[in-house]
């Protein structure tokens, strides 16, 4: 079947789209749009105000996620969840978590216009607070509260940079929701569904509009520092310097090296290096960096960072190194390969090509698929892989026909 | 003849150097006298106090150099300058330049106590702000006023953290200095000489009390840009990548092994180094640093600073790479021969062995050198070569080795 995949309209996919763009747009073409600040719940607003006057339930819970309801023939069944996040990374992109909001939306819309009633209910989800390192220190903030992965009260008190708590900022937000039916955290679900871009080349260089995917990487992150002496640039030698940087330089040197995998499938990073005292003519006393390292395997994720605690901890030079494991760490997942299957078929049928591809960036279909086996990701393509940035770029057509996989996809799962 | 060293009273070289210990003392053992700041200029107001006391003229000019002058036979002679710097580094050590002063001091009573009567007078100087990078940006001020290397114009141009020029900063000294005779900058000098701690471990390690230095290391500094491509640290797989940190590995790397030299002779650091925008999570777009390059030969630094310029206009990795030399350069220079022999022999006199070694540090001696050939630098030790550090350390013994040598030296050069 795929005549709700069909009843998908592009005009008013587009046309989302587009009404979204404006809402915390920058000079740039991109957006702002910060959790749970001024545009983040404009955004909402736009979302309450369309689904309340269509007449859907629309409902939300203690850290502010958003819930809209079509009904299916049994009322309290566990519903097929289908959504993203509305909230971006500072001046970022305009697709990145809206997109997949939007589908939702568009396929609430076209299970209406294909007049079809689904056997349990099929809900459009908001998440709170997707992007970590923006306007709170992790992400995930709504999605991992609802799993129950973090406590209430540990995701309520993160700070923003002016020290307000998630939880003012969602008490901040209620005149939004006033009339909302409040639901517990953790309401049963049967399945659920999530398309985003993709934030990088693979469907592009692919060719192709949509595509499966089969799991997420997962990460560790490990924290090295390298203790030396600061000393007079012009006045020591050599032989009695311990200089911080030359040792960080060849710390990471080896461990790059040992990232060097034919299939360039592990994602190993240093994106955070600070030097002390950062002064021309003092030779580095200290220098602290952070390994981003992520993979699709969990065993070997294991391997590599036994192998760079090894290397620290052997380390020979004039500088003491240290490594520190940091929290913010996932196991690389797979989605369920019957639905990954399922969703094949459902692309086949409605003439679109795929291909399966793993997700290198987590998501909020990481938190569920913990406590939900029926979780998967679609993919769309973005231009040159550009994302969290106000260039990011996805083509109206990508949008389009990921859109009706979605639909399809959600439709089969709530009426099965 | 030694006279004049061995009048040089110990116990007023240990007191003026305590008592100056205690101007501007830090917490942990330091001092924090920036260039014409309070704890500076107290410094100075003990100095000027004790030489009206005694009767020495006492005079300055328009970037506030302070000159205590002990007559000679020809009043009006061309005098024979010594001594160094009152201000420090933040939070730094007490001996670097304050010593040099205190030298001068009782050389000039070290020749009262003596009875000699010279030929020239004998003027012992306080260079204003030496320090660069403390608080103005550069160093040796008053010393490159005074001797045209840079104008009058563009010294007292230059503004600390608050925007204060130091033209403002010597008219804020003025009230200290009423009374004072006012001289034009770059009158005529005959010799110059200073002493000062060695900031290295060459002298520690070879066990001596005094050195004789033949001359101060040029040096070059180069700014080095390397422009990527910020990218998801997720979702970017290395192929796609254009690491500005792995780029700026690489090529420190390359510049390093270009500076590794049998002698140990060439300084090659890299002490400030920023990554943009420095996340964990995301591929570093832009990194830049700076090289500080110095040694005691002016074609060697030349060679290495084209080879570093040849080597990063050739990069072939996936950034670009721009290197921007910058203007804080100098060039090596050798000080005369015979000033070299003569301190020589007035160490060995005084029954003081000494070695010859080189200034990895620029010191006011520099730009004197460029006006009078007869200047000459004298080194003690400094214990484990610490120095721009609270913990600089200097021996009772050696500071008063130094000013034995110090005295005798300019008493000869003043009578010949």
């Amino acid at each position: 079947m795929t005549a709700v995949g069909a009843a998908v309209s592009a005009e008013r996919v587009v046309g989302w789209q587009r009404r979204m763009d404006a809402i915390g747009a920058t000079a740039n073409g991109g957006v702002h749009r910060l959790a749970l600040g001024d545009t983040d719940l404009e955004a909402r607003a736009a979302l309450i105000e369309w689904a309340q006057a269509r007449g859907y339930d629309v409902s939300t819970d203690a850290v502010a996620n958003l819930f809209i309801t079509r009904a299916g023939r049994d009322a309290d069944a566990p519903p097929v969840l289908c959504g993203s996040h509305t909230d971006s990374q500072p001046y970022a992109g305009r697709f990145d978590g809206m997109y997949g909001v939007l589908a939702a939306v568009e396929t609430l819309q076209a299970l209406d216009d294909a007049g079809i009633e689904t056997a349990v209910p099929v809900t459009a989800v908001v998440w709170t607070g997707e992007e970590g390192g923006a306007r709170y220190p992790v992400g995930t903030l709504g999605s991992s509260a609802f799993t129950g992965r973090r406590t209430l009260d540990e995701t309520l008190g993160f700070k923003d940079a002016d020290g307000i708590t998630l939880g003012e900022a969602v008490r901040a937000a209620a005149p939004g929701m006033v009339g909302l039916r409040q639901r517990p955290l953790g309401f049963p679900i049967k399945a659920y569904v999530e398309i985003h871009i993709e934030q990088g080349r693979v469907l592009e260089e692919a060719g192709l509009a949509v595509g499966i995917v089969s799991g997420i990487q997962g990460m560790r992150r490990m924290a090295i520092e390298v203790v030396g002496a600061e000393a007079h640039s012009g006045t020591t030698p050599r032989r009695h310097r311990r200089d911080a940087l030359q040792d960080a330089i060849d710390i990471i040197t080896d461990l790059r090296a040992m990232c060097m995998d034919d299939e360039d499938a592990i994602r190993f990073t240093v994106g955070k290096l600070s030097v002390y005292p950062n002064a021309a003519s003092v030779v580095p006393g200290r220098v602290s960096f952070v390994v981003d390292l992520r993979h699709t395997d969990r065993d070997t994720l294991e391997r590599l960072v036994a192998a760079f605690a090894e290397r620290v901890k052997a380390h020979a030079g004039a500088c003491t190194a240290t490594a520190t494991m940091l929290a913010t760490t996932t196991d690389p997942l797979d989605f369920d390969a019957g639905l990954v299957a399922q969703a094949e078929g459902v692309a086949q049928a409605l003439g679109l090509p795929t291909m399966q591809l793993v997700s290198g960036a987590n998501h909020d279909a990481g938190p569920i698929a913990g406590v939900c086996p029926q979780t998967l990701m679609l993919f769309i393509p973005c231009r040159d892989g550009v994302s969290h940035n106000e260039a990011e770029h996805a083509e109206d057509e990508h949008l389009v026909a990921g859109t009706r996989v979605h639909a399809q996809l959600v439709a089969d799962l709530a009426s099965a």
